[in-house]
């Protein structure tokens, strides 16, 4: 009777030492962790929170009435506390980013759109957010925990407002990607390549001179060219529109600034600078030049060269982008513009792109790129093959081609269908595809193209797309039967 | 024997026991942490990293060949691995952040300055690092896990760049300080107050005028308010310096924008707008309206008001600071031109402003506001008893007030010393300084004012300060001694 009694002591001595061990074993990792437990349970509790796979709470989203944690925010189309709900005749959204200002001073008069109202469209960059599955999967390696008291100063330890490390990160990513040569280069950062296309123009703007530079771009091309050339509305550089305009006038006394984009921003295309000459200088708009959307036929090796973030890892709300510059004292000039703008580039926002691009080169990039360029070639397909069925409306051709970086030829893969509609009457792509199939797209003559276009994103959450592709399905299919319009 | 055995594995089995409760205990908030622990671990091995209390080290900092983590930035005047080598002959730093771009233009001429060489000093707001031992006293609260999808997209779920979230706390925390009437008034947000003074200069002039709008100021004033206005050189606004200038034509045709500083940088004067009429509209800077550096006698109330965190919190590496707005039109001018010129503000330094605020409010604002109060005081009444036994230096004037958010009459306590060489032959105050006690003040010319005038930064960390103490106190027992100079 004794022995029985002891020997069940002894099992339950026997399980609690194991017990114990199993604890020191599985939280020995995180047995030191005090003050951050706080910070990684708050975000973990956010991003439990179900919203259906149709929207995504997030740590600093509105906190309604009775609740704890914040609100899911639905994707378009989807609705009801958990994003449960389906609106399957809502407005499917093809566009960009939307902002609610009036109206806006361009040298093509006022834009006073009349559907858009109070959303007068700038940025026309899609939103990348068919990046995000690729995030959550590498949910451990790109968190980021950041203490109350970093990096509060204006200034890096080298006195400066770049981080090196960051700066390391990038010449190491475009050495492994082969896009962009950067030895013996500057590199500069700004709030995104926004900030940094003025910064170009003016650090490429002579100084002082009776005749402002002139400012082009070839159509189609991206309007923010022309609306943030317009808005600052310098004494040292106008917006002129078209490129083809001064192909036969680069050999005047006029400076000239060509933005040459590439892939270009509606159509995908790898253009090349059209002008040339002593007066002419290029800002080269590489934000597209990534395996996710074309090919990498050679590093781009041209004398100001600007990228962004947001087309890379898809972190557009980051507001991170850098340029490469070849010429010291066109980068200390945007070095300087951009002190006297904003003080340099958030240092959170620096922090954040550091902690992406590792994970990003952790596998010689080939996690994300293959991710990328797999899904934005299948949705190319799928949209290539609807429309090539279609009598009314046609696509861009984009040719594959071979890709150094991935060593093989490749199929298209361009983050925008450049829609056009075929028929003489649809002189109003944009309308048509409003008003047969609730498809909100980006009209043609934003980019200085005929109204015939339309550019159709293909860059957003994987339920915008669905709805895209359901919808195109449905005008494709309804071209015979009885028209709407 | 057998029962000595069996006490014995009974005293086993409770501690055991206890143990399995302790580990429960003790780890249960951790238990369900998944993917976010990487990231705290990372953090808080960084945070751990000595570096001798002179000193930190940083997620995004160098990492030096053979180390493993980043390296020490030290502060000024130590060095060494671990910042433990002090430096006593070495030039304090009661400047602000510097940056290293070349010559630049104003409408004073080129800036060539002769000892600065490579560094020409933009900013001039100090380096708010006083706050530091806060934020390290808040470790838990003010920690922030970011996850790596989090908000990717460009605009928040209502479309806009703004965070509601933000803004509703940023009002809230106007509401208990009592210094700015926010009821019925728009909020813009910008990368720090420095985006937004530029974008209230382009919003408050005139669209297509045949005369620019002229910007004054009073002196002495914050010097960006001429370099930032010079370097966009605009068609719709001009740099014009001193406001007294302006007094007797404001009832002309001219538009004219009055930047008005309150607290003032340099001397924490409270000024009040010296122009009125018609004509003339102004744009309230109140970067230093906080308990920290004032006394807050009423809510401010004027149409363009001016924030900032760096001075708030001393968040200035975040680059985050917001507007308030009383017209609507103004309102959405502002809009425009931060969506053309940046896309909004970095969402990653909203959500670190709106954390940082959360803190901020815990305790109805006395935990950060009685902290940096009771700093800046001590601060200014030992520089103050000092300098009061010189007879060669003096420094400006500030009288103690009423606090409607103490409830009391507080000391004085500005963000900056603005001293005064009161010797005839001290005509460059910052070279006195400089040679006799290798001390780097920021030059009265820069702020419009004399040279016999020097600002020095009380704002710094608390090594620089300090060190600065030590070497006016060096500078003012010497002055009966042997001149140096």
């Amino acid at each position: 009777m004794v022995k029985t009694q002891s020997s069940k002591r002894d099992l339950c001595l026997v399980c609690s030492l194991i017990l114990n061990i199993f604890f020191l074993f599985k939280v020995g990792g995180e047995w030191n962790l005090s003050w951050s437990k706080r910070a990684a349970s708050e975000a973990e509790a956010v991003a439990a929170i179900s919203c259906s796979g149709h929207g995504r709470a997030y740590l600093d989203g509105l906190v309604l009435d009775g609740n704890k944690g914040p609100a899911c925010e639905c994707n378009t189309c989807y609705g009801g506390p958990d994003c449960s709900q389906f609106f399957p005749d809502c407005a499917v959204n093809a566009d960009g980013y939307l902002t609610p200002p009036l109206a806006l001073s361009t040298t093509r008069g006022t834009y006073t759109p009349k559907r858009e109202l109070f959303l007068v469209k700038f940025g026309s960059c899609g939103d990348p957010l068919f990046l995000e599955p690729f995030w959550m999967q590498q949910a451990a390696s790109s968190a980021l925990l950041v203490a109350g008291w970093h990096r509060m100063s204006y200034s890096y330890g080298d006195q400066s407002t770049i981080s090196k490390e960051l700066e390391r990160h990038i010449r190491k990513l475009h050495d492994i990607v082969g896009n962009a040569a950067t030895e013996g280069r500057y590199v500069v950062f700004g709030a995104g390549s926004t900030q940094l296309l003025n910064a170009a123009v003016y650090a490429l703007s002579p100084d002082n001179s009776s005749s402002p530079a002139r400012v082009v771009a070839s159509i189609p091309f991206y309007p923010v060219y022309e609306q943030q050339t317009d808005i600052f509305n310098s004494v040292d550089f106008q917006f002129q529109g078209d490129t083809s305009l001064w192909k036969n006038k680069s050999d005047s006394d006029t400076e000239v600034i060509e933005f040459v984009t590439s892939p270009n921003n509606p159509d995908g295309q790898l253009n090349k600078a059209v002008l040339h000459g002593p007066n002419v200088k290029a800002i080269h708009d590489h934000a597209y030049y990534w395996p996710h959307f074309t090919a990498i036929p050679a590093p781009a090796d041209s004398d100001v060269m600007i990228f962004t973030l947001s087309k890379l890892t898809g972190h557009a709300g980051s507001r991170f982008g850098w340029a490469i510059i070849k010429d010291k004292v066109i980068y200390q000039r945007m070095v300087t513009y951009i002190s006297l703008n904003t003080m340099g580039v958030s240092r959170d926002s620096q922090l954040r792109a550091l902690k992406l691009i590792k994970v990003a080169l952790a596998t010689g990039g080939r996690g994300i790129f293959e991710f990328g360029h797999e899904m934005m070639r299948k949705r190319w397909e799928k949209m290539n093959k609807l429309i090539s069925t279609s009598k009314r409306f046609s696509l861009q051709k984009v040719m594959p081609k071979y890709c150094n970086y991935f060593q093989k030829i490749r199929g298209a893969s361009p983050a925008y269908a450049w829609l056009k509609c075929e028929k003489q009457e649809d002189k109003h792509c944009f309308a048509v595809l409003q008003a047969v199939a609730n498809i909100t797209g980006r009209r043609g003559s934003l980019f200085y193209a005929e109204d015939r276009y339309v550019r159709l994103s293909l860059i957003r959450s994987q339920d915008d797309f669905d709805l895209l592709l359901h919808k195109v399905n449905e005008l494709v299919a309804g071209e015979e039967g009885p028209q709407t319009m």
